[in-house]
């Protein structure tokens, strides 16, 4: 409870970023994307594999010169991508210092963290939907405050158990409910004529939402750690704070480029 | 030797698939794709990494899906790699049973065999350069004959002893040289006025050639196996003989894209 109202708190310099966009708004996801990989991979450390820094953060630079060069051509992204498998898979070359696994990892930071959170920076480069930003921390952050608050209220169903002990069914539902509810009133309020395609994301983000808290649940107790860093003292690093955000910004993300912008 | 022999008679209906393209060349891919994929998952199983045959090879039918509705459409490409990648990791979500590294090890099913072999498919796609898809497979096959003669006549130093211990520095010099020859002489008689893109396009195939044959034998060391497979009697399985291929791939398609394109 306490650390949902502190890291809500920490959320605030956070609205002004998205408030602004631009260039603070991908600085910000340039530091995201920095911060986080080291965080995943120290944790990939905890259990002895280890990925290429250099890798990571030279694709992390790569990919932001390539946003000030060429904005939004996905043909250098895709290329991009590829770059950076390729360069992680070159890394084990040193065949008897290194692990296949350090290759993967180092893969996952590339695109889970860095090529993942640059969905924020790409949403904020639509044009006319830019204002659709708010929306990736509308689902992820309402998903999580509603179904704390409906699973502490009205728990009683475990949604998983095994992965995340705390979550209840009737918690997600709540979680879903609210983000869909909150999206409606953002879209009545900012999108006159566009209030269904708010439901809509919502809807959507809501559920990715969730499915980026267990993921990154799933790494960490894979990893066998609680929290992915100590940036916010005692209210864990990036990645805990916006493990939701990277899965709800591709879903923003392409919302407007596959159904909007048709 | 012989291996090289049969492995060229092998490579004789694949001169008609790159000659026709179009539908019979995706359908190739898309059987590289699938093969692959399953020879890459058969290769972690023996090292006790379990990946999820039903994501890759649903993100495979997705990805032609997408192809022959929207081909090109880079947007789609960057979408559909960000759900395979979200698939993978709600693999694990039954977080007793699989291990991080099932989820990594399908990600690179994904990207490493399933996207970069699509990149045949894409170079083909690309309207008046479509010709240079010959340009991936001179590339891949020319560089690992003329390593192998050279290195065979004039081999006397060790290029990476502990990765793939017949290699050496004469051999790979020689498929550079006798490929960036061989591409010259391909664009001067189909590509008068392209020579020097032909050149480069050689030297930067060839060298990633290299590379895409030292990351399968990384792999395979690192899993344990000789051999990909066995499709080919006694001369391996696809991933042998297309490791180069989805290096080259890559690299001539975005060579097409960046600079012949812009």
């Amino acid at each position: 409870m306490k650390t949902r109202i502190v890291s809500a708190l920490v959320m605030v310099p956070l609205l002004l970023v998205v408030y602004f966009g631009g260039i603070p708004l991908a600085a910000a996801c340039f530091l995201v994307g920095l911060i986080g990989v080291r965080e995943l991979f120290k944790g990939f450390e905890a259990m002895d594999v280890h990925p290429c820094y250099p890798v990571a953060y030279g694709a992390l630079i790569l990919l932001y010169g390539l946003h000030f060069l060429f904005p939004l051509e996905h043909e250098y992204l895709t290329g991009w991508l590829v770059l950076g498998v390729m360069a992680s898979a070159i890394y084990i070359f040193r065949i008897n210092e290194h692990k296949i696994e350090d290759a993967t990892a180092t893969m996952l930071g590339i695109v889970y963290v860095i090529f993942f959170s640059y969905h924020v920076v790409m949403t904020d480069m639509t044009g006319e939907y830019r204002i659709l930003t708010w929306m990736i921390f509308i689902t992820a952050f309402v998903t999580d405050i509603c179904a704390y608050f409906s699973g502490y209220f009205l728990g009683r169903h475990k949604l998983c158990p095994n992965l995340s002990p705390k979550k209840t069914i009737e918690g997600a539902v709540g979680g879903v409910l609210g983000t869909v509810i909150v999206s409606g009133i953002f879209g009545a309020v900012f999108l006159k004529g566009m209030v269904v395609h708010c439901l809509l994301m919502g809807l959507i983000g809501s559920v990715l939402s969730m499915c980026g808290d267990l993921t990154a649940s799933a790494f960490k107790r894979k990893m066998g750690i609680k929290d992915y860093g100590n940036l916010i003292p005692g209210h864990g690093g990036i990645l805990d704070r916006f493990d939701s955000v990277l899965f709800t910004a591709p879903a923003i993300y392409y919302y407007i480029q596959i159904v909007l912008m048709r």
